[in-house]
This record gives C-alpha cells, structure tokens and sequence, in this order.
C-alpha cells in the first residue's frame, strides 16, 4: 500500500466513508482501523446498497480483499 | 490483520455475530475462535440467508476466503 | 489454521461432517484426514446438494479453496 | 497436502478416478500422476459431464486449482 | 511492475486517466498516487460506467487487483 | 508442476495439443513452449470452441491461470 | 515466465498485438512494454471486442492478471 493511501486513510479515521463492495454492495460508516490489506474496521454504518431501503449493520470488519473503493466523502 | 481487528474479535468471543458471505450467505452464531485469516469457528450457527426459513447449523468452521464482512450485534 | 479449528476437526476425525462448497454443493461424509488449506478426506460420502436425489460419492478428496464451511453434526 | 491424500492418490496411481472441476465439468480416467498442487495427469479420460453423451479426451493435465474433489472408484 | 509502467503512471500523476475495473465499472479521474499492485489514488472521480449518468466520487483510493486496465487520455 | 508433467509436455513439444481454457474456450495449436505455471506458447493456433465455426489465431502466448486441461492428441 | 515467451514479446516490442482478456473483452494495439507478470502497455490501442462498434483507447496499461492470451499479428 503506498505512503500516500496510508495517509489518507488515516485523515480519515473517526470520519465517515464509503466503500464500494465487489458483487455491488455499498457500505457507509465510520472509519475505525485499516491495515495494509485493506481490512476495515467501520462503525456505525449502514448497507446503503439499495438507497431505498438502507440498513444498520453498526459496527463491522470488512476483508479487504472484497473491497473494490473507499471514498472518503467530499469536504 | 490489524490490532484492532483482532481486539475486536477478542471482545466478542463468546458473543453473537453476524457473518456475511461471498455468494450471498448470512450466519448468525456465537464467536468461538478465529485467526488471522478470518478463519471462524461459531457455535449454535443458523444460515440466516433466508429470514423467513433459517437453518440450524450448529458448530461451524468457516474458511476466511469466503467472509465478506463480520458484525458484532448492537451493544 | 488456529489451533482451536485444528482441535475440531481432530475431535470430529472418524465422524460424520457436512461440507458446503462453493457453487453450492453440499456433502456429507466421515472426516479422515485434513490438513491446514482444509484439504479434506472424506469416506462414505454423499452429495447432499439435492436433498431429494442424493448421490453416493464414497471416499474423495476435497480441494481445500473450494470449502466455505465444514460443520459436525449436532451432539 | 495432508499425507493421507497423498497416500490416498498414490495406492490409486494406475486406477480409475472421477475428477469434479469448478464450473461443473467432470471427469473420468486413469490416474497417471499428479503433484501437491493437485495438478493431475489422466490417461484414458472420458469428459462426463454430460452422462448421456459422454466425449474421449485420453491423455490430459488437469491445472490442479480446477478441482473441485477426486474421487476413487468404489472398492 | 515494469519500469516503463512506473515511468507513464509518474508522467500522468495529477492528470486525468481511464480505469476500467473487473465486473464493467468505468471511473475518470485525476492520478494523484499509485503503488505496485496498482492501487491508485484518484481524485474528482466520477463513476462513468453509465455514460448517460456519471456520478461524482471526488477522492477514491481503489485496491488494484480490480483494475483492468489505465488508460492516460489522449494528448 | 510434477516431473511427469513435464515430461509429457516436453514429449508434445512441436505437436498438436487441444487447450481448454475457463470460461470455456477451446484451443487447438502446436505447442512451442511452456513453463511451471502451465504458461503455454501455441503456434497455428485455432479457437475452437465453437466447431462449427473456428477461427484462426496463429501463434499465442496463453496465460497459464486459464488453463483448465491440456490434451495431447490420441496417437 | 519461459524465455520463450519473454523472447515472443520482445520480438513483437512496437508491434501490434492482440490480447483477449477475462470478461471477453479484445484489445488491438502496439506492443510497447511488458512484465513477467503479463503486465502490458499498449498504444494506439482499439477496444475490438464489438467488431463492428471498436473505440479507441490509445496508450493504455493492462494489469496481468487479466489476460487469456497475446497474439502476435500473423506474419
């Protein structure tokens, strides 16, 4: 993982991001932890796959080798 | 795996958790053990994929490579 | 492989198990042997995918990457 | 690879085995060799995937992460 | 990575570019870091997968082993 | 790659080999070369995957993580 | 990678290759730079894959791991 995307995963701990799934599905929650895999740790987040009918999943781990992007939100 | 990570699966030993799997698979079963693979061991699992027509699976070994994301239930 | 996994499937050697598969294929058979990639020997086994038409297997080997979940059956 | 699967696939050198590939493809033939990835050389394959129209593919090598599980004949 | 595809990443650093990711996602935006597995870091992103219908993304970081491929725009 | 393996690509070298890819494509070409990975160089090679209607590719280099089974053939 | 193949693309260095990647997707275009792990850069490059509708991706980079096969134009 580059310096640069350690750097920016760290800005953004405590804040809110999204995450992109392969198979479609979208996440959005506060970021807690991540390691060099992209393993996650978010918290309050919800499954926003289907932007009607979010769901609360709170706290999760996420296997980074699911994840296609993270998108810290726009400032 | 991150320190977190695994500070949060410590925590939750002996807890329920809710496992999602690539393809589709939800369980719902106690956290029994677990490694740096997200290698899992539940007890008193159900395949909660379908809602309305759960499965007992009881003791379980999950293989890491098939998890998708871990979630300890609301505090 | 933790050790408590390692510890299941050595307490459950010579027993029945079931084995679900990526894809969906489900077994059933008595564990003889694995090893630390989940490579499993299974003996007197049968392809459970479609509960109403089994199919006898006998002794197999399983490629441990296509396991999602090994689960002894219930005491 | 687990001695025993080693064991397993050595007693059956020069006998016939069913061979399961991902994606549904099965084989049958003569176990010439393979190797701790489970590439495997087959001699006298027949491709049954389709049972009522089975096709001869003789002397082939199997990419051993296509299996699924191998499957000694019935004694 | 080869040097050269070091070498057309470091020209485009803080230019526009093509990703083409695994599974049809198309995304333009502006290279700002990349490593060896081709993660990449890119800002103003927009989500051009549905050409009628772009989304902004602003700052993403993307886990390589979903690219495709990169594509510098035209000169 | 076992040294039986070896062997029989090394005995085919400069003949005919029938290539069966995932995803289901199917090769016929003169095999010129290959490596541990099953990488395979293929001369006058042709896409046969569907017979009816073959298409000339010439010579090929083919990614060996394609590969599902390489059959000489029948002599 | 066999030398064979590290030899077919350095003959083909500037040349126009076509390269079939996963997914079905053809590419056409100049062979500029490679890896050992198939890692290409290509320019000039038109997306084939709808023969009568191809577009032009000019100077593009494609990850490894998606390519089935490279093919030198015949001669």
């Amino acid at each position: 993982m580059s310096e640069m995307t350690t750097d920016i995963l760290e800005q953004n701990l405590g804040k809110i991001v999204l995450v992109r799934l392969k198979g479609g599905k979208s996440l959005r929650g506060r970021l807690k932890g991540f390691d060099q895999h992209l393993n996650l740790v978010l918290e309050e987040t919800d499954d926003t796959t289907n932007i009607e009918n979010t769901r609360k999943l709170g706290l999760i781990i996420v296997r980074g080798d699911n994840v296609v992007l993270i998108s810290p939100p726009p400032r």
